[in-house]
């Protein structure tokens, strides 16, 4: 693996994330808010000094064809260096005043898990709230799948790359070009952001408001720029229409590439999106039969209620409309089932994923047969085909370390001195990219009281599960660092 | 599958528990508790009548070999019946008035699970706490196993009935012949109870206590005729013992064959063995540096305890010397790990065990050499030996339907009103056959306050846990019913 190569492309992807962090700067003059331009420029000339030193200064090497192990690496870095870079306005601009706070809201942000350590919201200037809330629109489809669509230069390992990034077990090459794929994709994510603003203004917010809540839904990410979340709104419109785009973010987004070519029959084929659709069907009846009469007085507003809790934990969301710890039992305990699933593969949301869970139960379940029939032969099935046992077993190997390190984050959190609840629901939620969870990080508390060790832990802890545990944890086996 | 040959080898299992049922009756006559006979007699005389009626009735389909279905068949309503007639002493003696009580306690009991609906124990007739204790007994090594070492004649069925009932995914057969190999496990497990007994009674219990608390702690089961476990014992002594046994009875039991054998190499290149006490000693000392200081004034004091609770959960015991709700965060969250991992396969103890979680964890890590190497050959290794792919693949797919099975539990435990933490750690503590949780289920606490509905629920979650998930569920699949 060359280093330099590494720190070539990286360079690269500084320019980028450079660029985004000049947005703000638009609504910084919108709102006249001249004092919080500079806190944006600083991190820019920064990454920009840096940038063209590593660039020119190792322009010896050539190149920005990536190896596997390169793509790994360079992947783990861009994440750590957005969120370090991307923290810097909060942190210079005191809008939050220690850096392992900036960090972790930025991390936050990026992994659109949307834990925050901020407790006043609101009073915040809005150039600093967007950049928030454009973090996760920025991490929702993937900054390196972005870059990749950018700059087709990284052809080569640019596929491992998208592997690295991308959510889901397998990232189907829709197009024979990588690169393609990177640009529809983010196409069709740009269509989605700019109906769900439409329709949010429609419902009476205000641009800003519909961009920063769009920004949160569709990468499934969290972060409102109200203390009460959606429960800011009672508009029953706002609601339903953040529900559906929950919903619509945590689909498959080639499934939609799909719509467009008018291929209906392999979306309806598709198991993802069948066991997902149904999931989230059922856990909204579950629950609203819990809450209803018990928490609220007509069905309809139980599945209201219901259907947006729901999608935005399966999604891994982390929107609220209501203070869902203090909700009935059956309701609670179906809202923490569904912590351990989060959306499709491919779909901006995070967790373990429908297509992984789905996948390791059928094995499950298959292998009964082999319990009656010995020496038959069974294999079992996705989208009408049969798997390869090789992808079964990677997935299985994915959820087993997930699990492991779901306890062992558990553990760490614990130090803290939180109680049981606290520390498991906090480490499914980081890991799974959630947001809030039950205990001290239910949906009305915050992250502000965790130390600092926990901060920079759960930050890494988050970045592990928006990169699916593997891209994160080769870095740290002995044979990715052997020659 | 021939239902009546099923049901013949059930009539000479009912006749091996109604022994058993016998004994109890010694313990009344020497405790002089007369009026006790006659709720033993009883459910003997229910199953004598029920085997002859079985077992004549059905004479013209012959043999006594089960097919493999059969097999799963069978264990499955041995373990109902077991439970069924075994609460009947219980329930007739006004003991445990309910009869859903009586059943889950038997269940309890025999699954070695030591969940208590009973809210004052001290006061209850010895008889009847002998009783309790012995299904713990019999359950450890299995009652299944005893059966098959009892009868040669099943001899055809019998690795399988071994199989369908034996903790951990594989039992060696130790001897050519598989009842040789139930009679050497039983043999060891005798002797074991003999020598735990005389120094438990060398520390000062009465013959009485010493042979229950050895039923509960060989048994891995948890039962004890005290309200207050064994935290009404002082003595240093008594907790190490039963410390050093509780550890024992997690080993696979095939390691002590090879003891005698003087085998000390295969000992000592046994993966499971090595974790299992690594795993041991790390949540030890984990548990002990939180509780010095904070719990305990002593350093020594905090290892004993904490070696206690941690070799009691670990091995699914569920004995306490300690309220260990009430120890803080980092002593909680290690116990609440651990009652996701179990004993060794091959032990008394229940949950996953030791050698899947190894497996699963060493196949998700063997899964990272693939993707710097895709092209490679990779393995994992248990025992200095390759792992069958095949292996794998059951050990994983038993972790899955295990996860999920804990999820579905929790669901069903949360519509009788508890909290997320009670809920889930029932869940956990039944399937996994622990005993105490947290919570409403904690140390302090026992399972009396649930709805009739839910301990039959968990009656039948235990026994699928005993069973390791598949034995049970196979009997749900279709495809076993299919000729």
């Amino acid at each position: 693996m060359k280093l330099p190569v590494v720190l070539r492309v990286l360079s690269v992807f500084l320019v980028i994330i450079s660029i985004f962090l000049l947005t703000p700067i638009v609504v910084a003059l919108y709102y006249r808010e001249y004092g919080m331009i500079q806190f944006f420029l600083i991190p820019v000339i920064a990454n920009a000094v840096t940038s063209t030193v590593l660039f020119w200064g190792l322009r010896r090497w050539g190149g920005l064809s990536l190896s596997i192990r390169g793509g790994f690496l360079f992947v783990t870095l861009a994440w750590l260096s957005a969120s370090a870079s991307g923290a810097l306005p909060f942190y210079l601009s005191g809008t939050i005043p220690s850096y392992a706070d900036a960090f972790f809201e930025t991390m936050s942000g990026f992994t659109t898990t949307g834990a925050s350590i901020l407790t006043e919201i609101e009073g915040l200037p809005y150039s600093m709230l967007f950049w928030r809330s454009l973090t996760h629109w920025l991490g929702g489809m993937g900054i390196v799948v972005l870059t990749v669509a950018l700059f087709p230069l990284l052809g080569i390992g640019g596929l491992q790359l998208l592997k690295a990034e991308s959510p889901g077990p397998s990232v189907d090459k829709i197009t024979p070009r990588i690169n393609e794929t990177a640009k529809i994709l983010w196409i069709i994510y740009l269509v989605l952001t700019v109906l769900e603003t439409a329709l949010l203004m429609f419902g009476g917010m205000n641009l800003f408001d519909a961009l920063t809540h769009t920004f949160g839904t569709l990468a499934t990410g969290g972060f409102s720029p109200k203390n009460s979340s959606v429960g800011f709104y009672s508009s029953g419109y706002i609601h339903v229409v953040i529900t559906i785009f929950m919903y619509l973010a945590g689909v498959n987004f080639i499934l939609y590439y799909r719509l467009i070519r008018r291929d209906t029959r392999s979306i309806m084929r598709n198991t993802e999106f069948k066991v997902y659709t149904t999931i989230l069907v059922a856990a909204t009846l579950l629950i609203a039969i819990d809450l209803y009469g018990s928490t609220y007085e007509t069905f309809a507003e139980s599945v209201r209620y219901a259907g947006f809790q729901a999608a935005s934990i399966l999604t891994t969301t982390g929107y609220a409309t209501a203070d869902f710890a203090a909700w009935p039992s059956v309701a609670k305990i179906t809202l923490f089932g569904l912590m351990f699933i989060g959306g499709c593969a491919g779909s901006t949301g995070g967790g373990m994923k429908v297509i992984r869970i789905v996948t390791v139960i059928k094995q499950g379940l298959n292998e009964l047969r082999y319990l009656i029939y010995p020496r038959g032969v069974f294999r079992i099935h996705l989208n009408r085909r049969a798997v390869r046992k090789d992808t079964v077993y990677v997935i299985t190997g994915m959820v087993s370390l997930y699990i492991a390190m779901l306890l062992l984050t558990s553990v760490v959190v614990a130090t803290a001195g939180t109680d049981i609840l606290t520390s498991f629901s906090t480490a499914l939620v980081t890991l799974g990219n959630i947001g809030p969870g039950f205990g001290l990080v239910g949906p009305t508390e915050n992250y502000a009281f965790y130390p600092d060790y926990v901060k920079w832990f759960l930050s890494v802890i988050m970045m592990i599960g928006r990169l699916e545990i593997y891209t994160v944890l080769v870095l740290f086996s002995p044979i990715f660092w052997k020659d």
